[in-house]
């Protein structure tokens, strides 16, 4: 922690600055420029953590210099996390692509979706029972029926499932049913969530919110990891900006950006990103060849159909043309589909 | 739901979406242009929400007419709604000032906080039990202790009390203590939240989500409106945006087009919009000026020493010169404190 | 400037960079701390403000400790600007309303609009005689011919005008005609522009960038100033955000930052922010209570009519009713209209 | 352009608007639904562009049906359009790499940099004569020195020059020594600059604004083009918004979004975008995989030293191994480099 002075602050405010630093357990390190004095805070920078310092008189500015996150981060963990679930390596050479309906239908679409998905290349099966919709009269999932569907759709391809958890009260049930949990955008920084997943041995796919930093994604993860579950993967879904063009924006840099911060498997997710098949595959190549570790795509054998998110959801056609574009991107980064 | 073909789009795509509008219920009214057609939904908008129209070959977009909050427009109710927590007027004439510390704290500054507030000229009293906090590693609040100590608070000055719930599974603890819920802005579209306190018959300050559009916010308080709860306080408390010389961009035109927009009361938080005490009278002036119903204020003895958003929080002092500082220009809007 | 090192850097890394740092022309002053390592630069910040620090070996990041405007900043000067456009005062205790129409146009509604605006309580008189277009086949203005008639407008009227220049070739033209210029939105970083009117004795009213800073709008008007001309008037016309209910979002929060860090006037333009003339009144009572020095309000007889920005121009009357009702909330914080 | 009523719009000023689009040249059409009336405007839709609907009463919203773009529209002109700069293809087969440093500096890197990147594989050379820095009293380019050496790096490789243009009055100086045109994000809306530009035949590099959203892009296009200029090749360099951890947010969809909408050449300037040299590599990846048909990069043989933007500048070993990184992947999709 850097603390910079007003140039008009005097030598009781910078004793009185001195004297907290101190009582916090740290050490304070004065240097007097031409025009500022700046104190640095030598020690355990989260002693400092909570020291409201603009509030201290004559303090103009703070700068923190360690970063928050700590089981998350790279430099505690070079090696980069991999994570099993059943028999998929997620984070390891192979990009692992999550495929499934937006939501579990009542009706049996998920058992040929999850047949297409797999026959196309797909590792896991995603599909949502219960789904957080922006207006409280649209279908809100089918709940534990749609996990005991999900189930057996495992049952019948194999594929491990991922399915969004929304509630505390919620988590004992899905863990149950499902292979991975799946944080929706809408609850990033649902705290209470974060931590209940946290107490389980079950993989988390994380989602990052529409208007969070990075560095807060990984205080999300963090959430979860204090709480002793480390298999947390961050799925970069597109964040909120001015451009409408898209649904989200893309922040394919994210990808970059989290491979250079922490060791934890990096997802995408360009369905919601685009929320436009049309350009989803385009998204889907952009994220291989940038470094993911793996996409989730929303797949139904009739979109137009599809109880929710349809424009953004590919046909199986689509979705077997995605595998086959990806794969030789994939090869030239030195991957696998 | 007006629908716009594409140029290029065939007869046989024109009847089949025609068909798929009028197996919803809604009948299609046709319009040829010169360049474009265009399909008019005519019936209830509800029956074609589910429809994705982009997904539907031939179709290029389409655009939503009616709105899709129904309890919360002020179509369905043009009178301003009044809520009642104890003695204290919500959405009348008078301006109503709820203030307090970011969190109780496990010490009696929440008593000598509520007797200053409440002479001040405060009607309510805020304070978190319960913490979102960015960091696991941070206070996370006192949780039913604090509750007890706002109860007693409330005891001693007669101010009813407002504080946060997180987790659905504490809702029925904070009824039993709290005049009022609050739901955070990392909390705005938690949806299983709002359903849970829309149960109650107290009433609910809803923070705006930091990048939730004014739309998005009138759905959430549609989901706690749609489960019975009426009385729902809707809050301004900044939006994420590039700019970082406050912490969040206060979006004062909000006040003004949630007025036009809903019945609901008004509110602004201007120390999270700001996150600097430094800016925060001015921002109420302006936002009593603008014409909101009431204030959310941090408020603490010493804000040196606050575990929480201390940067942000007001002394005694100033919080006695913000409201002597807004009663006139609430006065020369025709309102009171 | 402060620079903090990578935890695995080296003492070579650390040689070397204390080398450029004195071969800038600084004092590097090394503190040690328990994981990070931190160099001071002290002295002149300018000369370490062109050195890539990220580019060095080692570095991790830095932190400019200076703020990189002078002429602008309220530390080189505390005490208000006011400039004196004829007889009218900027950044007195007046608050100066500056009206108009979007642009001037074809017929004499120029003259009815300055005697409206003028008997309203206006001081000054704004038109667009060069107007920017989104598009290249609307309405572009009427060039000098627009000049002329704001000139007569001036002459019929008394009241000084302000007028947009697009052009560094029209500076000079537009001087001759104009009592201030005006710098749009989108030219908020045309620098060339910028220096161009930097070298004229009269006032600039500078409008912030849509995607501006105001670290950016400052440094913007340090470019005006670094040429000579010392009037500037800095104006927050709103920010691009996520949110649409309104054209641009204003950043009330600018006029109380910008009265910190600036000895400049401050003016709110809230036609451009709202973009609907239902909430330029209620934007123009929170702008004049938090602070602002002026507005800038577009105006015309004929909203329906106008050739560009009808939907956020005001009639007479309203723009009558936005000067009553702002009077008694500028008598409320010690101004006057 | 689709015209939505109020609900409690009266049949007088339904007549009303009627009589104003038909004014305009337009047919109305009018539909009466369950809730809201809705009137289409039939015929040309730039007769009614400039019509305030707003301002009209009873009336609530409208709708653009028709794109404002013409000239730059995939409409308009189905294949791709392909650019020639001297020798060099823009927009075909090839991924044309444009390199070479931020600015040119008075020394004689310019010549080892051309060099180095023509061995490596760039097809063109960029450097900036003038300027736009955020300060003024950064270094603000050579001038017309800066270009002669351009030409004269040009005559030694044989790599057509690339370099931006600030100033109308600078037009003609820098058609006189480059191969293209550059016109920077901070005057992508500068529209007599780009109407200048658009009167000479040479391509234009034309950057997307930090704030601009595609369609504003593409109307930037159609000003140059209305002007005679059909030679824009459209530059994605990231856009603002809140994430810090990267310069700016490269907005990776627009690669594909503006594949559909224009048929003009699409670039990304990864450098700019991340901001951060250590990411300019996996932003290219990813650029080319999505489809884009150039890539703009900062190169210079030492960054430390560079005059301008050193930290996201690579050095030519850095810049070899984008190009060898690259080519594997545009050979995965279709492409070469």
């Amino acid at each position: 922690m850097i603390i910079i002075m007003r140039p008009d602050a005097t030598e009781e405010q910078l004793e009185h600055l001195v004297d907290v630093v101190t009582q916090a357990g740290l050490q304070a390190h004065i240097s007097r420029g031409a025009e500022r004095t700046i104190v640095g805070c030598i020690g355990n920078d989260a002693l400092a953590e909570n020291i409201p310092f603009r509030a201290i008189p004559g303090v103009e500015d703070f700068v923190r210099i360690l970063k928050p996150y700590k089981l998350a981060a790279r430099e505690s963990q070079p090696e980069k996390t991999r994570i099993m679930s059943r028999d998929v390596v997620i984070g390891g050479k192979e990009i692992v692509v999550v495929a499934g309906p937006c939501s579990v239908e009542p009706n049996s679409s998920i058992f040929e979706t999850a047949r297409a998905v797999k026959a196309a290349g797909a590792k896991m099966l995603r599909g949502g029972a219960f789904k957080p919709r922006t207006s409280p009269y649209d279908f809100q999932g089918l709940g534990e029926e749609g996990l005991r569907m999900m189930a057996d759709a495992r049952e019948e391809t194999g594929l491990p499932i991922v399915t969004e958890v929304m509630d505390t009260r919620d988590v004992e049930l899905v863990y149950r049913y499902a292979d991975a949990f799946q944080i929706g955008t809408r609850n990033a920084q649902n705290f209470q969530l974060l931590r209940e997943v946290g107490k389980y041995d079950k993989p988390v796919f994380l989602k990052r919110g529409m208007s969070q930093t990075i560095k807060e994604l990984l205080m999300s993860a963090e959430y979860i990891m204090s709480q002793g579950n480390r298999e947390v993967i961050l799925v970069e879904r597109g964040i909120r900006t001015f451009e409408t063009a898209t649904r989200n924006t893309l922040d394919i840099a994210a990808v970059a950006v989290l491979q250079r911060e922490t060791h934890l498997p990096i997802f995408v997710d360009p369905s919601h990103a685009a929320g436009d098949f049309r350009y989803v595959i385009q998204l889907s190549l952009a994220s291989v060849a940038c470094g993911c570790d793996g996409l989730l795509v929303e797949v139904h054998p009739n979109p137009e159909k599809a109880m929710s998110d349809g424009a953004q959801t590919l046909r199986f056609e689509k979705f077997e043309k995605l595998i086959r574009d990806i794969r030789p991107v994939a090869e030239a980064v030195g991957r696998a589909v």
